[in-house]
């Protein structure tokens, strides 16, 4: 078993865009598809975490691309595990885009970075990643594989915006884990802007700090405000009910070329 | 090659809805995925047709499910053409779950039927496929293979509804053709109902007639009623401003179990 697992894939007609272009939120599932294949073969996927009463909690997405897989273009997602620290680990991903039949000079045209917890179901407290998971993770990590991508910025809480869009969360949203798919947030914040904004300018890079959790029956308020020329800052916050105050749930960088 | 194109797919984790069975957004996706490969590779597919100036066109889409893959399943879409007429076509598929690991004993677990229109891209008229493809055609015709489900049921205009629902389009809704994507309006009828009333009911039937194209700016108004106990009419309108009377765009029955 290799440090790094590989998921081949096809940028298929009906997961491109307007431009023909894969788009965000396949390529966002796909990378957390591969990021669950490459735990469950080595034995901390969700079928084992389960059976502890264990889920794993994505804390940080950072996906930059120079550019998307076109339709009918083969491409993979490779990943493997930076480090572990004690609450944490850091999972990366490179994509590549494949020129020949053969494979043999793949383009590689973005990669992830990406931080998750361990929490106990109950509790919903990180576990100590050192001594739970120590030795199995230990074979696995591979720091020295290069990520060049810039790591996640820090997102300060948005202290001003220009625009509120807001959003009642829908069945399509809510995935295996009852709450709000982590790339549903992605595609709703993609959803933002309009088809001319994307005719003129492509998405490069896009950072998401996941801060709670939100449900069936929440409604999310997209607070948005461009903070430099194409770079936009996002803060995503949730409300149960009208007159409630809406909390944080996921803060955001998107930046356009 | 073989009358049959058959995808062999996963049910990925970030795939499957709350219930973890795969959500039918990703299945109808690979139902047209598979379409588009099979036409693909005997030379009637996007890339041949547009070098025509032409465009494939869903009119029609069912699927009926006995039961949805699980996760971690893997499954496989067989498709065919069952025949041909002068204006349209009929394309079946058979969806199969894999029980055992060299896939010699797979459990059929729904089907789905299609007819589609061939269009010239600047007349958006039909094109006469018994002329433009009949040969080519021919060979592919599988009208034996059997496909058990109930064709489609001729859907009349809704005349009253108990409930709209209204939808601004937005960025993920278009697909490389320019407009909405057939499968984002099953997405977004599957919206309509709730978290509780899924975890009751299981969707088992979806009908979708294609009347005319949405496009961005454009918002759409789901009109639904219950015609008889777990079955639903559901008529999708669009209009373009906000006194404009709304025009249908989609019709639809979905039938829960």
């Amino acid at each position: 078993m290799t440090k790094t697992e590989t998921a081949h894939l096809v940028a298929d007609v009906f997961n491109t865009d307007f431009n023909h272009n894969l788009n965000y939120s396949t390529l966002g599932r796909e990378i957390l598809n591969t990021a669950e294949q490459h735990a469950e073969k080595r034995d901390f996927g969700l079928t084992q975490i389960r059976k502890s009463n264990q889920s794993w909690v994505l804390s940080r997405l950072t996906i930059e691309m120079n550019r998307m897989p076109h339709v009918f273009e083969t491409y993979s997602i490779d990943t493997w595990i930076e480090n572990i620290y004690r609450m944490f680990t850091n999972r990366n991903f490179c994509i590549k885009v494949s020129n020949s039949t053969d494979d043999s000079d793949p383009e590689v045209v973005g990669y992830a970075r990406s931080v998750w917890a361990l929490i106990d179901n109950d509790s919903r407290q990180p576990l100590d990643l050192t001594s739970l998971y120590g030795e199995t993770f230990e074979k696995w990590l591979y720091p020295e594989n290069p990520c060049p991508i810039d790591g996640h910025s820090r997102i300060r809480p948005l202290s001003s915006y220009s625009s509120e869009v807001k959003y009642a969360i829908r069945y399509n949203d809510i995935d295996c884990n009852g709450h709000v798919n982590s790339v549903k947030y992605l595609e709703h914040i993609c959803n933002l802007f309009n088809l001319e904004f994307y005719k003129k300018h492509r998405l490069k890079r896009i950072e998401l700090a996941y801060v709670a959790e939100s449900y069936f029956g929440d409604t999310l308020h997209f607070f948005m405000t461009e903070i430099e020329p194409l770079r936009y800052q996002i803060e995503i916050a949730k409300s149960s009910t009208a007159d409630e105050t809406p909390t944080t749930v996921v803060r955001s960088f998107v930046t356009f070329a």
